[in-house]
């Protein structure tokens, strides 16, 4: 990984490539890679959809490497969704394969000036792009069945769907899994906007011939890989709860907890929950002859395997295992209990390239609104289809749930700095709450996941119900975060890393035995600091402030139930969360 | 002028009313009164729609009173469409009328839980307010009809249309003129969304029995009048110019300095100007039987004068004679050269309660996003009527022009904090782009018309094509702006003061004798600057920043015909605007 390939799309004749080794990025991956280039090359005030944005794919620092979870990759630019910046980061195969071919960034600037559709190819061999308009308005599936056609199954694909060339704002970009299917998705933030806005529909990455990325101290390296392993085994959500049921496992858990956001957050329990919760998900797929619920890593090195496949009634595959958030999405938060119904909302979801959190806080929204009644799957369905057609409505929905809200004249609208909050309701739980006013993301459970404190205990326990500790606890996970998203492993390592200092110590010297210099847990602090005040300042120059890390302020005078709590974390101790 | 109506519409038992008196705000008229009300009660960061916002109307300080051109009316709220405070400003009857009935301001709070509508009744015993749900729906023109029926056609009325009942971010709230008909609109930042957020088709005002409010001073007063209306008439602006041909003159005077915004801002010049100049359309309108061009003054004691009436090929009424703004909005900058379609198309907004220039800016977002052709008259026609009908399609455009961009993923979008541009090129008249940019309105011509300086050389003259100066010129305008806004004065006093000293001085002596306080240039300079910092103040509260007082980039970099020549005022004199 010691270099960038840099793609000008507004070149005169065409897109212009050049491969640059990393200078002033030089031992950066993932997010820090991500927000580094963003902040150093976007000016804040520009339009993210021009030719000023740049879209930065970043592998992570371990990603290519032996070390266990490392296969995360992380996508950033100028959000067009929130306005500030934006790490989005997804699995697939993509890191490892860009990591091998020794590619620590990818970064597409400038905007070409013709309605036309490019594929860029990456291999042993540099980098290659053409035009191919035969690619227009192609969904996912049918686009990597292309691909696969005339490049054969040893690649992997990072690409767009029709959402994505429309610039929709909740636009993804796909990253293909080890079966070469377009499951894995960057998703928040209309990142497949911006993919869309420098045209182009898809990265062929081929690594033919390039190696597994070796570490300096091997010995220390295997050793700590091998601890590292051990310790996510024991731990009982990445040992037994994920790999058992997938991430749903968490519906029955947020649920009884009356966290699980019910009809766009008008509740925090949902009737249907047992219907479409990871038990319930696990016995559906069993009766349809497929295996043990979970059964997929998202990338090749994961061991916790969350994922696994969802087959529809004639056992033909239908799409990926839902994710917790986006059964959540698509079930409760739009009063739908039917999993089949929710597995084929997630499918067009990938196939269209759109955030299955984004598009049900969409569909939630529109349904307070009255487009659709909360409950109706096929109406859900029929909503989805208009995204992926591209009509007026869809285009609505398709730029989320801000975009929603204001179209319809909604007041009761779960965004933060735009971005739809995810399944856990910021007054049961409140630390989430934190982060989701705090993040430098706008609402995103993944920057700082304190449900795991508040409701599962780990790294400590601090009541979700009260407003004392949570910005602590929220501003210690965002700084470990950041950290975690620059070295490419799968953030499921924080269950382990927090609970247990053996593992946590195996981590840090994986990262050690890997880059040859040991590192202390100081150090991860400081890059996790480093990472978040680079993003802070971007979006202060780009106009945010204090009052944008707010929660709409229905969250503070609008009870939810069962626990009849609003958010109680003040607004002036919001404002000391970057005191650090 | 001595009590404020308060209606509270989330009462129990259904909107309560109280009458008060002045309190904090004696003294107060016009804008002054409306943002001092809402900086006071309105929480910065409350969402538009919600019970928190307040819709605030107040007749100016002279309103009422035989004072020449005192007929104005302002509204403040925080507005939907920029998340800012507004202040929007009318003509009609209203304002005479409320003043003389002795109300400073109707504030109407709150919001009811049922999907009901109402209509508020003001006449001397105070104000009634009850249910009407037949009124749902209807445009403003047969709702006037309606209460016309029902209440005789002494009355004048406060209204919206179906855009309103919407929460549309570009709904209007409409005054009826001297002919009781609905053709004078508080247009810009969607206080029609509020006043329908509130719920609230019309208000009826019956001023019978209601007296000229009496200067304190009359001997002072009357010669003072007389002075000022003597000033106004030997103006070549207020004198000729306007009632002449309306404010459509400027069309060819604007076209000529290649600062009228064609095609969604990406000329200076139109090709069919000259079929849509003011001179074309009094011409028009005197071979369909019509009188000269300009025959209507907005409200009772206006001498300027320069509205009129549109009538059809058939002689009949149609719309009254469309303003520049709305000529340029529904014409040049969607390319359309037709006065009849651009005279439907007022009629359209007006009717549905729509602002004409963030229609016309949608729609030419619109049309550079391939919804429609520029210069296609008919689909332009179709688009509004789709707003009417509240499809998908149409309430994306009837929230404005920044929101349609965003939903169609168009980069060129001519707003500053979310409203709409008007009908100058920023780049080549820099000192509206200097208002455009630092306005607490978002970008708006009438908070400080450096047109007046920059083209007409009028109140002395700065090169339109320079920076220099600029700041200093819409400061000064913004300031003297604001003050005239809190008097009822029509903003068109402005020509004839600014460059007359004496008419100036009438102005004083006409507010003087009126109070009975004399007042000097400084206190009105002092009102002026109290008001913008109030307003500033709010907005600050609402999360506003200097990033927020810019014009979009692509002013900064993308030339236009046919000066070739970008906006040049530099961020950090942007940056001092506010330093008085």
């Amino acid at each position: 990984m010691d270099k960038i390939i840099r793609i000008n799309m507004s070149g005169l004749n065409g897109p212009e490539i050049k491969t640059q080794s990393l200078g002033a990025y030089a031992g950066l991956g993932g997010r820090a890679m991500t927000s580094s280039v963003v902040a150093k090359e976007v000016p804040a005030s520009c339009h993210p959809l021009s030719a000023e944005n740049k879209l930065v794919i970043a592998p992570g620092l371990l990603s290519g490497s032996a070390a266990a979870m490392s296969g995360r990759i992380s996508v950033g630019c100028k959000s067009p969704l929130t306005g500030a910046i934006k790490e989005a980061n997804s699995g697939g195969q993509a890191s490892q394969m860009l990591a091998r071919l020794g590619y620590a960034a990818i970064i597409v600037e400038g905007k070409p000036k013709e309605d036309t559709l490019y594929k860029l190819i990456i291999n042993k061999d540099g980098a290659a792009i053409s035009v191919d308009n035969s690619l227009k308005m192609l969904g996912n599936y049918e686009l990597v069945e292309k691909i696969k056609a005339a490049h054969g199954d040893k690649i992997s694909c990072i690409c767009i769907g029709p959402a994505g060339e429309m610039k929709l704002c909740a636009a993804s970009i796909a990253f293909t899994d080890m079966e070469l299917r377009p499951t894995r998705h960057a998703g928040r933030g209309g990142v497949g906007a911006v993919m869309g806005a420098k045209a182009i529909k898809v990265i062929v990455i081929d690594d033919s011939g390039a190696k597994m990325r070796r570490p300096e101290d091997p010995e220390k390296f295997k050793t700590a890989n091998k601890a590292f392993v051990a310790g996510l085994r024991k731990h009982p959500v990445t040992g037994e709860g994920l790999p058992a049921y997938g991430t749903n496992v968490l519906t029955n858990v947020v649920n009884e907890a009356g966290a699980y956001p019910t009809n766009n957050f008008t509740s925090g329990q949902f009737d249907g929950a047992s219907k479409i919760s990871g038990e319930a998900q696990a016995e559906l797929e069993i009766s349809r002859g497929g295996k043990a619920a979970a059964t997929h890593g998202c990338h090749r090195g994961c061991i916790i395997r969350c994922s696994g496949s969802f087959y529809d009634k004639n056992g033909n595959f239908l799409t990926k295992q839902p994710e917790y958030e986006t059964v959540w999405a698509h079930g409760a938060n739009c009063g739908i209990d039917d999993l089949d119904a929710i597995a084929q909302l997630d499918r067009l979801d990938d196939d269209f390239g759109l955030d299955t959190i984004e598009m049900g806080a969409a569909i939630g929204v529109a349904m307070e609104a009255g487009i659709a009644e909360f409950g109706d799957a096929k109406e859900a369905i029929r909503l989805i289809k208009e995204v992926g057609n591209g009509t007026a409505l869809g285009r609505i929905l398709g730029n989320g749930a801000a975009v929603t809200g204001k179209v319809f004249g909604i007041e009761r609208v779960p965004v933060v700095k735009g971005q739809a909050m995810p399944a856990y309701d910021p007054r049961t739980v409140q630390g989430i709450g934190v982060t989701y006013a705090t993040s430098t993301m706008g609402a995103d459970h993944t920057s700082g996941y304190a449900v795991a404190t508040n409701l599962l205990s780990v790294g400590g326990s601090v009541d979700p119900l009260k407003p004392e500790g949570q910005i602590e606890l929220s501003r210690n996970l965002q700084i470990a975060t950041a950290a975690i998203d620059a070295t490419g492993m799968c953030l499921f390592i924080a269950f382990a890393i927090l609970d247990q200092p053996e593992t946590f110590q195996a981590l840090l010297d994986l990262i050690g035995g890997f880059s040859g210099q040991p590192i202390t847990a100081d150090d991860v602090t400081h890059l996790g600091k480093t990472i978040l005040k680079v993003e802070r300042d971007f979006n202060v120059r780009a106009g945010f402030t204090s009052k944008d890390d707010r929660l709409p302020d229905y969250f503070k005078s609008e009870k939810v139930a069962p626990h009849d709590i609003t958010f109680g974390v003040k607004d002036e101790d919001l404002d000391n969360f970057f005191n650090f």
